[in-house]
């Protein structure tokens, strides 16, 4: 298929664009941007926003950027200048995604949601609507964060150091959970709606609470059938149909 | 009048405009939308947005999206095919409104509100800024609902089943609440800012706390000079000059 | 440097353009809008929005809007007629604020932000993202303000008489907490994260909870290393390097 580019759309030099591509109405795409093939971009998005420096030098120099294939960007959503996304990302609309940010394949964005940079984002990661990821979280494959999660950084406001969140594989984050800076969330944990987590959380435990206690262990979780519905690898396979496969 | 059509705004085939209708600057009205008259659509939003299946099919069908007499949509925002909206909507910046939703009449949605589809909502209903309605969600005539409330469906996250909360007639909901899926919130009721709301919420009682605890009834509430404030119907009117009339 | 206006940008009569301004691409400024010296306005961003008379009024007499010197308005943001902002203003995407709103010198208002009008707001006043500030409420100098923080302005739900809040010099207040109509946040204080602050924070204190109760003095907290970290102005200099000076 040929590329499908809006006339009123704006492609800067030195993008270099796959097959297959739509760029949407109005869409502005910066230099030094690679979107690969059957990438979709939507109405009123910027790809590759430069950071703060850029006000300050007439000679910019772009960092890369790079949208894997197949990727879905909604309208409205702004993704900075050095960037590095896997494949078949899909965002909602109005997302931002800050610099120094590496998210890996099949992974999703929820609308409003804003990743503020340098982050390091696995695979299979799903991030609902109006996620705050701060700065130097890193987020490991197969973790759901629901909407209005935040991970702070910042220990001891406004302090120079700031330290990020660490969530481990197959965790799950509920709605309006709060991680304060540098907590670890342990592999298949789940923080309950609305916690404020302060500590580290163990593996496979179900933490609940301002300030968040531990309330029980995943195995102990049921359905109202009596069902066990942890761990999570089973149960997204089951339920979700969710697109995954055990990484070594 | 005439209507007032931005020259740079795109209007796709198969799209009905009433009378006197305004569409701002770089807006972009997809197929099988009615706008009516005196509506007005705002700079850069988008009307009739397709769903996911339209990046998968070459031939897309899309659904009928109506938008009611006088409704205004402010800038930035998305509404998707298949919703259905009365007369006199009132939008903030930058909201989302998803597919299968339907929208009664004279109700308002703040800015950076997501309502995120397959959603029933009555008359009269006002949605502050940045509210986020999960899927499957009902809410009645008369609700006011507070920024940064959530409204969740999943009950064992991230399972398959989901479960709408069900929000009654005059329910008020204060900012920040979270409404775990499947709860009811009474005829009435008050849900305090910050609220976790795990259990049902009978009429006209007060919650408040994380978890949410019942702490009174509306009718024992009091302003500074002793005179009761609740039920809401009285109050709506006398306070807000609310434009409601009873419905049977 | 000369102006450099996007073509495909709409500014209407009426508009003041200082010096070495950027207008991006698309954006929409209303009549009675002054932009100083090297402002820059991103792309799709529209100031002087018009309030809801403009909708019933043929004949809107715009208020006058200004964006001081050096300020720099992101993407997709919308600024409404009869707002003052002084130099060196800072915003991230998607951000909004409404009528009748004053701002000082050197602050900046992060991606999401929703500033509901009616508000003073001084110097060095830093709001992150996805800050909701409600009507009426006051900002001092100095003051931090961190993600998903809202002030509320109506003490009982939906009464008419909105109450804002008021926020003392170098007050922070973290991530999440929501302050209830008209509480007074003390000069120094500490607002834990998660917190519902439903009575006033004395100056110098910490509070944390839902509801929010003291739970110690600033001068208390240390950090790692035993090093006290407050107040606040010699922390911001030490570790930010925060551009301020001690006023009268």
């Amino acid at each position: 298929m040929k590329n499908r580019i809006a006339d009123d759309a704006t492609v800067m030099d030195h993008v270099t664009v796959g097959q297959s591509v739509t760029i949407g109405k109005g869409a502005l795409i910066y230099p030094n941007v690679t979107l690969q093939d059957n990438v979709v971009i939507g109405a009123y998005c910027i790809i590759g926003e430069p950071v703060q420096a850029y006000y300050a030098n007439d000679r910019h120099e772009f960092a890369a950027t790079l949208l894997g294939k197949g990727s879905i960007v909604r309208s409205h959503s702004v993704i900075y200048e050095g960037v590095t996304i896997g494949e078949g990302l899909q965002t909602g609309h109005h997302v931002t995604i800050r610099e120094g940010t590496t998210i890996g394949h099949h992974c999703s964005v929820g609308s409003l949601s804003d990743l503020q940079g340098h982050l390091r984002i696995g695979d299979h990661v799903r991030l609902h609507s109006n996620v705050h990821i701060g700065q130097f979280t890193e987020i490991d494959d197969y973790v759901w964060i629901y909407p209005y999660v935040v991970t702070t950084n910042d220990p001891y406001p406004p302090m120079g150091k700031l330290v990020g969140a660490h969530v481990c594989r197959f965790a799950q984050i509920a709605t309006g959970a709060i991680i304060l800076p540098g907590r670890t969330i342990g592999e298949n944990a789940l923080v309950g709606a609305g916690a404020v987590v302060t500590r580290d959380v163990a593996p496979e435990t179900v933490v609940a609470g301002v300030p968040a206690k531990t309330t029980g262990a995943i195995r102990d979780i049921r359905d109202a059938e009596g069902n066990a519905l942890y761990p999570w690898p089973e149960h997204l396979k089951t339920y979700r149909g969710y697109p995954w496969q055990e990484k070594e």
